[in-house]
């Protein structure tokens, strides 16, 4: 499971769009990223420590309480989507939509996948732009990225505007995460300062507010983290120029508080390595697929999960994805999937576009998802 | 309920985009609307008399079967929300954006009202093109006419592109009435032909075919009317140049073979003109209202209606449009309606636009409006 908490960021910082065709500076940077691997491991470690050290304390009370969201949402789609779109605008701002549909209903992992064999291997790729056709994977993860990055953050890990041409065009995102530099929060996003840190005490952190945090470890510079910020800041040291903070694995803002903490976005070479390289060490519990000819959503009912994914299709829809994927060898999607739905039924358009099933979907699953953990809380079921 | 039905057709017809400033067509051409609507009333007088004539004989087998659909929906939102689209292209854009979120839900009519006093009294007023600001609500009525049109019929209503300069940006609307030249249908939506009749002969109509249709009734040319095409065509007749049909009220594919057939578009002035200038001699039975302080929708079951409305309000929501409409004393939106809901609990952005509200709700309600004619149908609740 760490690899995929973690995944948010190291991939951010794996593919900052400064890195055109610059091999050295990219070498360099994957070298960067590993080590920020190394950090994020370490930031597990010590979070899964803590947890134990406090396992009968305030935190199990916490991840007990009702407050808490202990499943996540994932959802995937073929980056071939964007292909569909009518100008390089419009390519940017589907993108958009798309981002906008998972935030709406709180997903915390987009994976687009590859259903025209681009190969594409990992998101480390170059970005070439928002160009006309092709590449379509990338430029989607990469705007994915961009948006779910809070505002406050992008100048250190999208430094360099152009490579999102049209970002002008995006509706902001306004999760929770997005917080304003005067907004109170108990968490926040923020990146590790690159300053001279004295030997027993914790490094500087940029969390988009007026003072720097000192958070209680010392990590790399450049490194994205989540923040917990002390609720009761030293007294009478009210006109301290720093907060302080500790930093949290970044799930602790959903399983601890309830809170909806942005997405992470995965790249997937195939269909079926969405199912396949799930950052969740037990993988995805309850998979759906997508499709007008699914059986009706009406008649389903959802038992608790551990991992939802939820899988869309393309323009041809997922028997397209299904064929171009040669480590499946059947030929109908419906069997890949625990249930394969039709959330629409007596559409009035001949098709329903993939951005309008995301939320059309999703607005049908939510009350299922809804229904599902309520009945497990009263033990009915 | 006559002017309801017919509405679609005049008010197309009534605001054709060559009218631009020429005033004297303009006059010209609103005769030839009020013409129009003496034809429509005379259609739907026939149509009426029709159904008696044959109360006890198919129709009434027909109108009571489970194939159709008795009760209409109604969509309102400001025009405003045009506003909020960051270049001339994505105005139109969302405007199809609206379009299409209607038709995946089989919205039978689209109100536009004004929630910002821009005077805007009817249909007819002249249509400047997509600027940047103002003038949203004849824009969005506009494009929103001009997606419903079938393809075929464009060029006759809508000669000059130009008028919809990024029409080419938007997706189409692939609703059942949408039909290609050989598609087989029951029902087809044409335009009356200016062509000499023949006394005792019906008017022509091109209805998208390859071969014209003679209609059971003369009717003025350039009249859009909805064809319920002869099953039977004269046997031996194959090769005739012509097929033979009768002109029904456009309300029939769905009453009768529970087609989905467009939406009609309408102009209110403000958010109370929504209420009270419904084209359905009973009103709206049943009125609901959408905002995150609404009601969860989650808790609640419909009823069986006859014509629902659902309203949306803009960037400021439905406060912002009481509070503009001065026929309106309340400062709460909710005291307008039925129901006032909240169609997306938890959601994890600050703010759902409203074309994505469209889907959100509608999905929502969607699942409930099934719920309620199917307990209705089997005698429960
Ligand atoms: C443009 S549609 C695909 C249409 C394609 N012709 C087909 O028959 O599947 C793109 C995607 O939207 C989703 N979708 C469209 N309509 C749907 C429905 N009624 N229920 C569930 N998902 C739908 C599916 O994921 C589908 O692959
Ligand atoms: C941008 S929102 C309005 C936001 C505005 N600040 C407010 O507080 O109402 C535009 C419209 O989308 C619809 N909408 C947004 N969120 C909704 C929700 N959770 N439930 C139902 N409708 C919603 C409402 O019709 C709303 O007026």
């Amino acid at each position: 499971m760490s690899t995929g908490v973690a995944a948010k960021r190291l991939k951010i910082v794996a593919s900052q769009p400064e890195e055109r065709l610059d091999w050295k500076k990219r070498k360099a940077e994957r070298n960067e990223a590993k080590k920020q691997t190394k950090e994020a491991k370490l930031i597990k470690q010590l979070e899964k420590q803590k947890q134990q050290d406090t396992a009968d304390g305030e935190n199990l009370e916490q991840s007990q309480n009702k407050k808490g969201r202990a499943y996540t949402v994932s959802v995937a789609l073929p980056g071939s989507v964007l292909d569909n779109a009518q100008s390089t605008e419009l390519r940017t701002y589907l993108a958009g939509q798309i981002a906008r549909a998972c935030v709406v209903f709180c997903v915390d992992e987009i994976v687009v996948f590859d259903e025209q064999g681009e190969d594409v291997k990992s998101v480390e790729g170059e970005f070439k732009g928002v160009g006309k056709k092709g590449h379509a994977c990338i430029q989607l993860a990469r705007i994915l990225q961009y948006l779910e990055c809070p505002q406050y953050l992008r100048k250190w890990f999208f430094p360099k505007h152009k490579d999102l041409q049209y970002a002008g065009l995006l509706n902001p995102l306004d999760s929770p995460h997005h917080m304003r530099i005067d907004d109170e929060s108990e968490y926040r996003e923020g990146i590790v300062l690159d300053r001279p840190i004295k030997q027993g005490k914790g490094s500087l952190v940029n969390c988009g507010m007026r003072k720097d945090v000192r958070i209680d470890k010392q990590l790399q510079s450049g490194l994205r983290v989540t923040v917990k910020l002390s609720k009761t800041q030293s007294p009478g040291n009210q006109t301290s120029k720093i907060c302080k903070g500790a930093v949290v694995a970044p799930h602790l803002p959903r399983t601890e508080a309830g809170l909806y903490w942005g997405y992470s976005v995965r790249l997937a070479s195939c269909l079926s390595a969405v199912f396949t390289e799930s950052p969740y060490d037990e993988g995805y519990d309850l998979t759906i697929g997508t499709s007008e000819r699914g059986s009706s959503v009406d008649q389903t009912t959802l038992s608790p999960f551990k991992h939802l994914l939820v899988v869309f299709g393309g323009l041809q829809g997922l028997e397209a994805s299904v064929d171009t994927d040669q480590n499946l060898e059947v030929t109908d999607p419906s069997v890949l999937f625990d249930l394969y739905l039709n959330t629409c039924p007596d559409q009035g358009s001949r098709t329903i576009r993939t951005e309008e099933a995301i939320l059309v979907s999703m607005a049908g699953l939510r009350q299922k998802i809804t229904a599902a953990f309520a009945s497990n809380g009263s033990l009915n079921n």
